[in-house]
C-alpha cells in the first residue's frame, strides 16, 4: 500500500487535470486553475483508481505489442475522456463505482489504441513529447499493442453490463477506423477540403468524447434525454479540443504541446489554421502541398520559419481560437440545460479550461 | 432476384465445401465426396445466406482499408468457420436463422481479420493464391481492413443477443492477437519449441474453431454439457487443420495448396513438421535458422529443392499427418458423445475431410 502511495507520487505528472490546471496558471488564469484544483480533490479517489487502473493495463509486458502500449501509456496525457466519465457519472447515482472505473479506463484505452494505430498510418515520430511507440519497437508492435488496448477496451465495456455501451462502442470504434482510412487516403497530399475536416475531427476525437459522456451518464442512470444533452456536449467539446490541438501545433512553445512545431503539417494532418490560412492566402495551397509530398523540407529551419511566418500572418490561429470557444460555448450550453449541480459546474471548468489552453 | 442468382453461379468457385470435395474426389475419396455434396445441397439456402452477406460485406469501398478487406475476401477460402456455425446450430433448433447466418459470418470475417494483420506482421506476399493485401494496396491498408472486419464481426455478434458469445470472441480476438505478437516475437529466428507452436495454433486456429462450434450450438440452445463436448471437438479440429496446412506447405501441388512450397518457411513460420524434422536430424535447425533469417536463400531453386528434400526424408510429413489424424479422431470421439442426428453426421464427415486434405 505504502509503494502504491510513493508510486503515485513519483507519476505526479501523469496525473488527470494537472497539465490543464498548470497552463491555466502559466496563462494568469488563476480562477480557473484553481476551480481545477478544487475539481481534483473532489474527484481524488476516483483518479487514484484511474491511475492505478492504467498502471495495472501496463504491467503485463509479455510481448512487444504490449511494450508498445506501455511505452504510450507512460507519457504524460491530459486523461480528459475518463475525466469526462467520471464527472458525467456524477450527474446522477451511479450503481457501480467499478463500473464507471472499468468504463473511464475503457476512454482512455481507446483513445491510446488509436494512437498507436494512427503513428503508423502517419508515420509519426513523435507523440506526447517523446519518440512514437512504433520507432520503438516497430510498426508491427505499435499495431499489436494498439489491438491489445481494444479488446482490454471492449473487456471493460462488456462487464460493464449495459448493452447500449457495447453497441455504441463497437460504433466509436467503427469511426475512428473510418477516419484513419480517411488519413491514409489524403497522406502526402494536402487537400484543404472542409468536409474531409470535419469527417476526420468527428472521427477522431468527437464520436469517443460522446461516448465517454454517454458511459457516464448511462451507469449513473440518467434519463435518455440527459444522455441526449451530454452527447451533443461531447460532441461540441471534442471539436473544441480538436480545434485547439491544431492551434497549439502552430504555436510557439514546445514545452507546452509537447509537440515539434509544424509537426501535423510535416505528418500530411489537415488541421483547421491551416484549411483557414489557405482560403485566405490561395498561394499558400501550392506550397503546403509541396511540404506534404516532401515533409524533410521542413528539415531547413529557415524555410520551416518562413512558412509558418506566412501562415500565422493570415490570423488563422485567432480565427482557429474563436472557432474553439463557439464550440465550447455550445457545449456550455447544453450543459446549462442539465439540473444545476456540483459536477454540472465541474464539466463547465474543463470546458472552459480546454479552451483556455491555446489563449 | 435473377441477378443474385446469377451472381451466386459465377461465384461458384468460392462456394463453401467445393474446395474440400474437389480435393476429396482428386483423391479418389468418392465416398467422402459424395457425402461432402449432400451436405451442401443440404445447406443451399444457409451456404447462400453466406455467400450474400459476404459479397455485401465487400460491397462498401469507400476507403482503402475496406478495399483490402475485398480483396482477401474475393479469393476462394475454405470457409470452414461459418460451416461449422452453421451445422452445429442444426444439433438444435435455432430461434432465428438470421442470427446464425451472423455469427457464421462474424466467424469468417474475425479469420479474414486476423489474415490481414497475420500478413503485415510476416510480410506474407501470398494468400490463397494471389498477392496479399497489403502488397496490393499497402500495410496500412491491410491494418485498417482488417480493423474494418474486426468491427463488423463484434456488430454482428452484438446484434445476436448473446451476451455469452460476445464475451468470448471478444476473448478470441485477445487470443488472437497475443499469438500474432507471439509470432512477430520469434520472426526472422527459426525456434523449435513445441510450446511455442501449441501457443501460436491455439490462438491463431484452435480458438476460433471452438467460438464457432459454441456460437452454433448456443443459437440452437443447446445444453452447457453438449456445448462444452463442442467446444473439445472444436479444439482439435482447429489443430487438426492446422496441421494439415502445414503439412500442405511441404506437398508439392501449390494449385492444391495455393502455397509456394516452403512458404511458411520463408515467412519465418514455424511448422509442426519442421519441429519433427529438426527433432530427427539436428543438423537441420542450423540450416533453417539460415533460411529464417535470410528468406532469400530460398529463390536458388536448387537450393530450396535440396532442403525440402532433407526435410521430407525425415518423415516429418507422414509424422504430421498421422498426428493430424489422431486430433480428427479426439474430434470425432467428441462428437460421438453428442445424441444421433444428420447434423453430427454431416460435422463428422467435415471432419474426415479436413484431415483427407493431405492424404
Amino acid at each position: 500500500m505504502r509503494e502504491a502511495a510513493h508510486a503515485r507520487v513519483v507519476n505526479a505528472e501523469t496525473r488527470v487535470l494537472e497539465p490543464l490546471s498548470t497552463v491555466a496558471r502559466s496563462h494568469g488564469l488563476v480562477d480557473v486553475a484553481t476551480r481545477l484544483d478544487r475539481i481534483r480533490r473532489w474527484m481524488d479517489a476516483d483518479l487514484d483508481d484511474l491511475h492505478d487502473a492504467l498502471k495495472a493495463a501496463q504491467a503485463d509486458r509479455t510481448d512487444l505489442g504490449r511494450h508498445a502500449a506501455r511505452h504510450l501509456l507512460e507519457q504524460p496525457g491530459k486523461r480528459i475522456r475518463p475525466l469526462l466519465v467520471f464527472l458525467t457519472a456524477r450527474l446522477g447515482d451511479p450503481v457501480s463505482g467499478e463500473v464507471v472505473r472499468d468504463l473511464a479506463v475503457a476512454a482512455e484505452l481507446a483513445h491510446a489504441a488509436t494512437l498507436l494505430h494512427d503513428d503508423v498510418i502517419d508515420q509519426g515520430m513523435e507523440r506526447r513529447g517523446a519518440p512514437t511507440a512504433r520507432l520503438v519497437y516497430g510498426n508491427s508492435a505499435s499495431v499489436l499493442g494498439g489491438d491489445h488496448l481494444l479488446i482490454e477496451t471492449l473487456r471493460r465495456v462488456e462487464r460493464s453490463g449495459h448493452p447500449s455501451l457495447m453497441r455504441t462502442i463497437i460504433d466509436v470504434i467503427g469511426h475512428m477506423v473510418t477516419a484513419e482510412a480517411l488519413q491514409l487516403e489524403v497522406r502526402g497530399r494536402f487537400v484543404p477540403d472542409e468536409e474531409v475536416y470535419q469527417r476526420v475531427v468527428a472521427g477522431k476525437t468527437a464520436v469517443l468524447f460522446c461516448w465517454a459522456m454517454r458511459a457516464g451518464a448511462t451507469a449513473a442512470g440518467l434519463s435518455p434525454r440527459q444522455i441526449d444533452i451530454l452527447d451533443r456536449a461531447g460532441d461540441r467539446l471534442g471539436l473544441a479540443f480538436q480545434l485547439v490541438d491544431d492551434a497549439l501545433d502552430l504555436a510557439d512553445d514546445p514545452e507546452i504541446t509537447g509537440k515539434d512545431t509544424l509537426l501535423d503539417l510535416r505528418e500530411g494532418k489537415l488541421t483547421w489554421p491551416l484549411l483557414i490560412a489557405c482560403r485566405r492566402d490561395a498561394g499558400l495551397v501550392a506550397q503546403l502541398q509541396g511540404v506534404a509530398a516532401h515533409p524533410e523540407l521542413l528539415d531547413d529551419r529557415k524555410f520551416a520559419q518562413d512558412l509558418r511566418h506566412r501562415i500565422l500572418q493570415t490570423g488563422c490561429v485567432e480565427a482557429t481560437r474563436i472557432r474553439a470557444t463557439e464550440a465550447a460555448d455550445e457545449a456550455r450550453a447544453a450543459l446549462a440545460e442539465l439540473p444545476a449541480s456540483a459536477a454540472r459546474d465541474a464539466l463547465d471548468t474543463v470546458v472552459e479550461a480546454a479552451v483556455e489552453r491555446c489563449r
